[in-house]
């Protein structure tokens, strides 16, 4: 922190930055929204969807609604319908925890897994045409740099 | 077009790619969660209001509700809530249009105007500090290449 703070008392505050903040905002809502559009379009789904599955493929044993929505970072009420919805299409099953009768696993099923490894594919396919003009070497050199940027705001407000 | 898919079919899919799209997403999230926080400490404002702030400053004359909303691309109901509190705090006023009596239109007053010149330079000084470690130029850099990402998406979806 005294690093950075000796660096903001060296420069001027820079148009540049404020910028940058405004294109990165902007290029991030517009890739967000590609995703949804292409998610739509191809798989009949939504973004919300498409992190429940992966956040329950990260847990082979299954998450607790508390765990889940822990791992997602928003609140229960959002994913209990996508959850819903998830086991009504056969993605997912909800499993009884041994000795706690009123709680119960969400686990992804086999058929579960399948759909989301090639919505997975497909998104991967997404980003990567959409991020083509940073070269592999680049990508890798600005994703380092915003894991320090977060891992700054991160320190900040602990 | 031909060019991005030229350079697709030469690269193989990219984990780095990925991994940076990840990336991008968190540090935007935890950028504007600290700039809600800011807001919300320093001002007790919010960052729709922000915007709505924003947007108005843009507007010498004043816009029409709809003009409004189109420039902030948001619904017409989040933004009368929005409006209805800026109007109370003395921040704009409603005055009407000449030869059409059921339209008004939102304008900034001084007071407001003089307050949201306060927060936006508090706005501008959060951002340089956050994104300290990118010198001017790279910040530059980086924009230029956020906003034709964009542009390209843009084309992509007309």
């Amino acid at each position: 922190m005294t690093e950075t703070q000796t660096n903001a008392t060296r420069e001027p505050v820079s148009k540049e930055r404020l910028r940058l903040w405004l294109r990165f905002l902007k290029a991030s809502r517009a890739i967000e929204a590609q995703l949804r559009e292409n998610l739509r379009v191809e798989f009949a789904s939504t973004l919300p969807r498409f992190d429940v599955m992966a956040a329950l493929c990260r847990f082979e044993d299954g998450l607790k609604m508390s765990q889940l929505s822990g791992v997602l970072k928003v609140s229960n009420g959002n994913v209990t319908g996508i959850v819903d919805r998830l086991a009504e299409d056969g993605m997912i099953v909800r499993v009884p925890v041994p000795g706690d009768r009123r709680a119960s696993l969400v686990r992804m099923t086999n058929r579960g897994r399948e759909e989301f490894a090639t919505q997975a594919a497909a998104h991967e396919t997404w980003i990567n045409e959409m991020l083509i003009d940073f070269s592999p070497s680049e990508a890798n050199d600005l994703a380092a740099r915003l894991e320090q940027l977060d891992a700054n705001l991160q320190e900040k407000t602990p």
